[in-house]
């Protein structure tokens, strides 16, 4: 499908074989969400809307934006952010939406961040056994990272996207002016999947990072643009290579498996980005302690974490035993044993016996575990 | 995979494009079910098995049979039926999983009828993004339908079946023992499956029907194992043509578009089969009212019904507006407007323009509805 757009956007395509339509278009530009409903309305012709968004869209304008006066089913998700995204969230969607007698020919508008987008595309994937989902990612860490790539989900009361499919997007709209809107927090959080990108993927991104983080910080219109090309190439060429997981796609879950631990159990007050960071200096210490590590690498991350406003260290109570715990309940594990990603250098992950994420000694996870709790 | 149980037992492959390994085994016979779990254990080495059966499974002693005084997590659904298939239960159930600590390495076990394999189908689907699951449908109606072909789901609370995914089974174990301790009212709806079955595909299994009526009341074993037999060829054969419902899998929705609606407005006090029975006499008197029939179908398949115990008419309060209103909320529905399949003769669905489920004028549809209502 072609976007009618008539601005000059960046489009990518995300090819994957699991989709019998081949593929979908991720479009990156600045300031389009005012006209993409029409442009939606005629890539899908025939299909009914229904939009799923949270409060602080509505607060900051962009639904308005987005609806631009007409009428269409709407569920705004409130409060917004991760404690929204569970399945009783999910149910009270997905009657709203038999309550608008919508049926197989609907079509879910994601507006908003990794909450709208992961629950919205749950939701679509599972109305009437599956109805089409395109996202448009209002954060840095959707468009950075979970617009992209099909995975949908909710939390359970114990760990973070324990319920879910995967259900490819059938396009996705970046507009990186919704950024401008974002909660300062929110926004430095979500540059923590930035930088996981380029730690496992690229480190010329790395220190394109390092170079124009103060650029970063203002919000520059241009830099913001690359960085949204950037991260959707290597996110792309990732899922492209495993859209469901079974291995090599593993390597975006670097800092993923402490990370998602701690989210869970601050219940979720520490933002996804913020557990990544710190997931991220955890496994770099798990590297040390395995020997891996020859390079500055970690300095390296940990600085340009800090240059972006994100801790590096967990501020609050979580006890070593707790954070294990929870590691078995990690997707990753198996046979109740978590597997980490791990890096080679910056710039690429360690791959041992054609596996990518790799299972480490419990001591040596309790051991950086400890020191992550003492360095509170 | 192969079965590793050592009777000899009739197997069939229901192998669909969807799926990356090709397809999977349906078993068939009588009085395997003490011995599966071990055939289980060895044909899906590594995995950690989670039951998800019902009440009245339990009661009837299929659940300790199957576990054989083995530990295993287990789910008890109760009240067992449609009443219980609701998003809730599903996510007690996936709850339940998590407390339970399993991973990607579960292996979901479906033990019992219609419900208890739906809802677990998509617990199993969802969980951890997925996970597989194997069927052992113990109920006339699960044997006969809704094991085979993948689709999962629970109702809102407005429709049937409203929320679900595509699930395929990994495997398919039918022990038609289980029925001999079946209620005597399920036992029957459920045949009502089979009439649909031989309606749409195959006059020669309606003849057979007709003639075994009396045997299978008596729920004579032989009997019962070419009845599973006969369904699961034609089940298998139409939803391997078109596993996703695109299009020509949607002539296993005879008798369905006013079957479901029944069923809800009934709160589910009628049984899916029971319902299915009058919605095929609807369809018939659609097909009537359109010109379309020049033999004796409709008086030979409420022959079949009635003598199988069915009745053919809806005993209760359905207003025909309330019914069209749901009608609109059927998956086949485009536009709101609901679609029938409709026999083209006995043993064959009539096709138009490509198309298995047609569009019928309201005015018809009406009709009908108020004669199903006055004939109470």
């Amino acid at each position: 499908m072609d976007c009618p757009l008539k601005d000059n956007l960046k489009t990518f395509t995300v090819s994957t074989p699991a989709l019998p339509e081949g593929g979908y278009p991720v479009v990156i530009g600045s300031g389009f969400l005012g006209r993409l409903r029409a442009a939606l309305k005629e890539q899908f012709a025939g299909r009914m809307g229904f939009v799923i968004t949270d409060r602080s869209l509505v607060q900051a304008g962009h639904l308005d934006r987005f609806l631009g006066g007409s009428q269409m089913g709407v569920y705004v998700i409130d409060p917004p952010g991760e404690v929204s995204k569970t399945m009783e969230t999910l149910t009270s969607i997905l009657e709203a939406m038999e309550s608008c007698f919508l049926g197989r020919d609907t079509l879910v508008i994601a507006l908003g961040g990794g909450t709208v987008g992961d629950i919205a595309g749950f939701a679509a994937a599972v109305f009437k056994r599956g109805v089409p989902v395109v996202h448009i990612p209002t954060t840095t860490i959707s468009q950075a990272d979970s617009s992209i790539g099909g995975k949908t989900g909710v939390d359970s009361t114990r760990s973070k996207n324990a319920f879910g499919v995967f259900w490819h997007p059938a396009a996705v709209y970046m507009d990186t002016e919704t950024l401008q809107t974002l909660d300062e927090v929110q926004y430095r959080a979500g540059l923590a999947e930035s930088i996981k990108h380029a730690a496992i993927a690229d480190a010329g991104f790395f220190a394109w990072l390092e170079k124009n983080a103060d650029l970063l910080l203002k919000r520059d219109p241009a830099v913001l643009e690359h960085l949204a090309c950037q991260n959707c190439r290597i996110k792309a060429s990732v899922v492209m290579e495993d859209p469901l997981e079974k291995n090599r796609r593993r390597v975006l879950n670097y800092g993923h498996t402490i990370g998602h631990a701690l989210e869970a159990l601050s219940g979720y007050s520490l933002l996804h980005g913020q557990a990544v960071a710190i997931g991220m200096i955890a496994a770099g210490r798990i590297e040390k302690e395995m020997g891996l590590v020859g390079d500055d690498r970690l300095e390296r991350i940990e600085a340009l974490l800090t240059k972006l406003g994100l801790a590096t260290r967990a501020a609050g109570t979580y006890p070593p035993q707790k954070i294990l715990e929870l590691l078995k309940l990690d997707k990753k594990s198996v046979g109740r044993r978590p597997r980490f990603v791990l890096l080679e250098k910056l710039g690429s992950v360690l791959c041992r016996d054609g596996q990518w994420a790799l299972e480490v000694p419990e001591e040596i996870v309790e051991k950086v575990l400890v020191r992550l709790a003492d360095t509170v």
